[in-house]
């Protein structure tokens, strides 16, 4: 059913954003055969980022969470440009990337925030590995960065 | 021959763990068609980092390499859990992230504790692609994360 | 027509080295299928490093996103270990660290840098997906980093 995978999220209350954004000389995804690679998403919502700073002084880890939401669904409509949703059949990997000070140690719980935008998406389908990184800075002062690769049907 | 790969780990000293850990909501390592992509790796042993904090700071260098030696050894674990570490034709990219200060520049030193458990473990077909970055901090506290793509018998 | 690449490269004044490096224990770069995986590549000519520190600090974005655009040369050296040059034909994703302080946000720009020679040297094929992240460090204190994902022709 076309559709199906947006239709998922907005039960879960998860608006894909209409367009995507590329801060530079690159495109928002590119498909190689069956894998999907997005760029690096921020939590821009109408171009604006959600929040700006450093997670742990500036942005709260549960709001930084709620960045990493919005750039998973900035990843599905990044790979909208190069594929139907509902064609995704596997997220093989998620990245995320958090701005924050040496003390901060709990990234993981932050990127658990676009790890479930995944799950709501695909179900089991959208379980996938990933890393989970502590960055000094990240592009627009934005506090948390996500990629995607995806497996399309081929 | 079975078991081939941790016979000759075994043979070196270096022992694979009994099982792999995720910090939040993903898999250890996801495969698709020939490709292995494994989560990001930390030091731990029995579900306790060998060693926390920045790298030229609270850990010496030369421990953290033994680090990142511990973290290969939790992805090859983490790839057994989607296959046969004995079909591994090849280890494609190794990337490396050093929880380290700015003054900090040998991040290559300290990688090379993961890339040579792939040339133990694969022999020639081990070398592999790398990155080295150092970045503010990892989860947990962590002074090293790994994670690595390989490529599987079809 | 072989050497088409190299060409264009050269008519834009942009000279690939004569022979990539590797600081440790790896490849210059892996081919799996139809996908080229590059090392992370620091701006070394020679042997020798354009730049050392941090961007925004020690040295200035624009140099750095020379220094970017230096990496990306070496990236496409690293490749010819691998393949051809003229058989690429698709540029699918590409790194960009930049090693900053917490305040720099301008790392797409110097990333850009990067980007450009993937364009002059691949045309539309050299357009990518992206990530533009903001580090502590990097290997010998270079001020840049980048790796690329290539398709090559089967």
């Amino acid at each position: 059913m076309s559709g199906a995978v947006e239709h998922r999220l907005t039960e879960a209350g998860l608006l894909l954003p209409l367009a995507s954004h590329a801060l530079g000389a690159y495109l928002p995804a590119v498909r190689v055969g069956d894998l999907v690679f997005t760029s690096g998403q921020l939590p821009l919502v109408d171009g604006t980022l959600l929040a700006t700073g450093i997670v742990g002084i500036d942005v709260d880890p549960d709001f930084a969470k709620t960045c990493a939401e919005r750039c998973a669904l900035n990843a599905l409509r990044a790979a909208s440009s190069v594929c139907d949703l509902d064609d995704i059949v596997r997220v093989v990997k998620l990245t995320g990337f958090v701005a924050c000070a040496p003390g901060f140690i709990t990234q993981p719980g932050v990127v658990d925030g676009a790890s479930a935008v995944m799950t709501v998406a695909f179900g089991d389908a959208g379980r996938h590995a990933r890393e989970a990184i502590g960055v000094a800075a990240l592009p627009l002062g934005s506090p948390v960065e996500v990629s995607v690769i995806m497996q399309v049907r081929g």
